[in-house]
């Protein structure tokens, strides 16, 4: 039976489950394929380390340029991670001729457009299904399923560490500090969370969906991007009352000759899917226009569910090489003289209904200079909430608008902030919400 | 640009929904394929009805078998439905070395075996992606995004007109004669509605998936199948009172040297997606060893929908014909001669929780007498609760039984049917609740 060799880069946690399954499906993947697919080569900068899976001897080396070097390597599997020595690699095993397959999310998101056009030249493959959603197969869904499909949005939750906290918060009242120090003791959250809580794990996935959606190149810098660091257990109890829950999502919209494409904490209504998304899953739903709305739901990481990607996208590249057929699928779905860039409008130009939660003094008056600032700004209120529950004086008021622009909403928060009355800065939550009037 | 060349067999919904996508989207297609898909023919009895959509001029014609006999035509697409003249034209098609593309469930569930047959003989592709949850990838999932799992079970809600009726039920409170008469007046029903709601449907799709997650050959003959037309208000009813849902599921698990495939009305929990999962969507969530669960969630029929998925089939299968490689994927997912058969197992041999209600007379000892018989069969109840209301002098006992065998459970309920205190037959409904103890 024909081989394929294949060369890791990498041999952590995701690094070696993707060798685990490659020796452990070996012949199921084989009765699939229809060839063998043989780890021929690994590299971890420590080959010594106990994996939990023994290696055939001279397998695991130490020097990943070695790997990339190598004679006889069909696809290199990138799982270093970062953008430094990752890219490096990767550029120069696509210059040697190797299909690349990587889930590096970072490094697609700030430098796919180069290590594409590279891939391009060099008529090689890259592929990167295990980059955004860990097992779900959103990329081939969006390349191959969804190709008679005008892309109209796409809604996620790409961040397993983030929806863990929400749902943690949201479950047990927790503060943010509390839900992820238990994140972090579960091993959901890392010892510097920066990038899960503050989105940019997030925004590296829905820059990645967007262009695969539209068909422009990856813009990575023009994604609005909010962490939930700001998300209070108040805010998500107040949700509740509403009907709403809290998670961090990535929202990308084809707007005409635009695209809105950010992350922030949002409020779903308990009818949506979404919603009921729980613990460090994920989930995403893509609208198209004659699909209607599709959701795919399943493990966003952890080291099985990310190599079973990591091996569809070997097998898919094995069928290439079997057949001789590079590029048989464009990188970001379409044909690489049709890519054109569409910009992402800056937030302030979005509209949105707003969850705007005010901590005021409670004295007569202050009621009407709020919504006196928020009616001149031409921000219109469905409905307003008193809560009772002072807290240093000041009580919580909420109030949900009507759909209104971003930039309104901003200027009108500072001018509240301003006032004498107000007690802290305003919360702010975008809320998603087909059922509601505009 | 290079063209590809199709003739449609069949204009009704879905054919013109396809030929629909294939003229309004031929710019987008092609920007993401590089080659522009031509309805070249098309066919029906009716060709001069209004179908909302403009033909070029002599496109359209009553004769499909001059579609299947036209030289130059590359990929015929099968939208007749049913199992006589459609499996003989495709049979045909696949002759003439024309690819295959269906929607048709029914066929491929019955027949599909043959028919891989006949296209592994004459090395052309056969895809049906549309044939199971409309727009949903299952199909493309298994055969390609799982390829290195070993696919331990599925669960489906895969038939939108089961799926109306019992949401209808369960929030209106309506009877199934109901129900159905509103389903059918929407347009959601057939006028004999007896393929969706007496399960054949559905276990059409089962079989299907079953087929491409162990690499057996198609097998419907020994799918369990019940319908949904015996479920009553007042079991739903219940149902919400113990945190379920009733919904008719495709269920198909890998047991070691058997499989079980069956579709039955099935309690499931509130927590587990599928119970929101309402109207008339479908989804699916498949187990895979490495993926862990995994669900897809969309419109599993009508026009747009399902003409998605048919593009989607014939975008690879363009890709297939520009690169000259039909059968890159095996068309059941395993390589030919890895395909072995696994029996199902016959329902009576599955184990499952039940619910069981019982309408016993209101007389001393009865409870006693009833579950007396389940003990002897080995049927361990963890709850019982006697509901107040008297029909006809009868109430209702609703037992929860622990993990039993179907053979007991049936064998048990014919003895207590047979009861003079019995009013009428036991209601059975298998429950899928992982957090049950057995």
């Amino acid at each position: 039976m024909r081989e394929i060799n294949i060369g890791l880069l990498g041999c952590g946690t995701v690094g070696t489950g993707v060798a685990k399954l490659l020796f452990e499906q070996r012949d199921l993947i084989a009765a699939r394929l229809g060839a063998v697919l043989v780890l021929r080569r690994a590299a971890d900068l420590d080959p010594d380390r106990d994996r939990g899976i023994r290696f055939p001897d001279g397998v695991l080396i130490s020097d990943a340029r070695k790997v990339v070097e190598e004679p006889g390597i069909d696809i290199i599997v990138e799982m270093i991670g970062g953008e430094g020595i990752a890219r490096e690699l990767i550029l120069k095993a696509i210059e040697r001729g190797r299909h690349v397959v990587t889930a590096n999310k970072a490094l697609i998101a700030a430098h796919g457009n180069e290590i594409i056009s590279s891939a391009a030249e060099n008529k090689v493959d890259l592929y990167f299904e295990a980059s955004v959603g860990g097992c779900m197969p959103i990329i081939k869904t969006l390349r191959e399923s969804l190709v008679g499909n005008r892309i109209a949005a796409m809604t996620g939750i790409l961040n397993g560490t983030c929806n863990y906290i929400l749902s943690k918060i949201t479950d047990e009242g927790s503060t943010f500090a509390d839900a992820l120090a238990v994140a972090q003791r579960q091993g959901y959250a890392e010892a510097d969370p920066t990038l899960d809580v503050e989105g940019y794990d997030t925004a590296h996935k829905i820059a990645i969906l967007s262009a695969l959606a539209y068909g422009t190149p990856i813009n990575l810098k023009d994604v609005y991007i909010e962490g939930i660091a700001h998300i209070t257990p108040m805010d998500i109890e107040f949700a509740g009352q509403f009907g709403y829950r809290i998670k961090l999502l990535a929202i990308s919209k084809h707007r005409g000759d635009a695209v809105e494409a950010r992350v922030h904490p949002t409020m779903i209504p308990f009818g949506n899917l979404l919603s009921n998304v729980n613990g460090t899953l994920n989930a995403v739903t893509v609208s198209g226009d004659a699909s209607g709305d599709i959701l795919l739901y399943g493990r966003g990481a952890g080291m099985l569910p990310t190599a079973s990607a990591v091996v569809a996208d070997l097998v898919d590249l094995a069928r290439n090489i079997l057949s001789g057929t590079a590029g048989r699928v464009p990188v970001l779905g379409f044909q690489p003289d049709k890519i054109r860039a569409i910009p992402i409008m800056p937030i302030d130009q979005i509209s949105s209904h707003y969850y705007i939660r005010f901590s005021v003094l409670d004295r007569p008056g202050v009621l009407s200079a709020v919504s006196g600032i928020l009616g001149r700004h031409g921000i219109s209120i469905q409905s307003v909430h008193q809560k009772g529950r002072k807290t240093d004086g000041a009580v919580p008021v909420v109030m949900l608008s009507h759909r209104a622009r971003e930039a309104s909403v901003q200027k009108a928060l500072r001018e509240i902030a301003a006032l004498e009355v107000t007690a802290a800065r305003p919360a702010l939550i975008r809320i998603e919400d087909e059922s509601l009037e505009d």
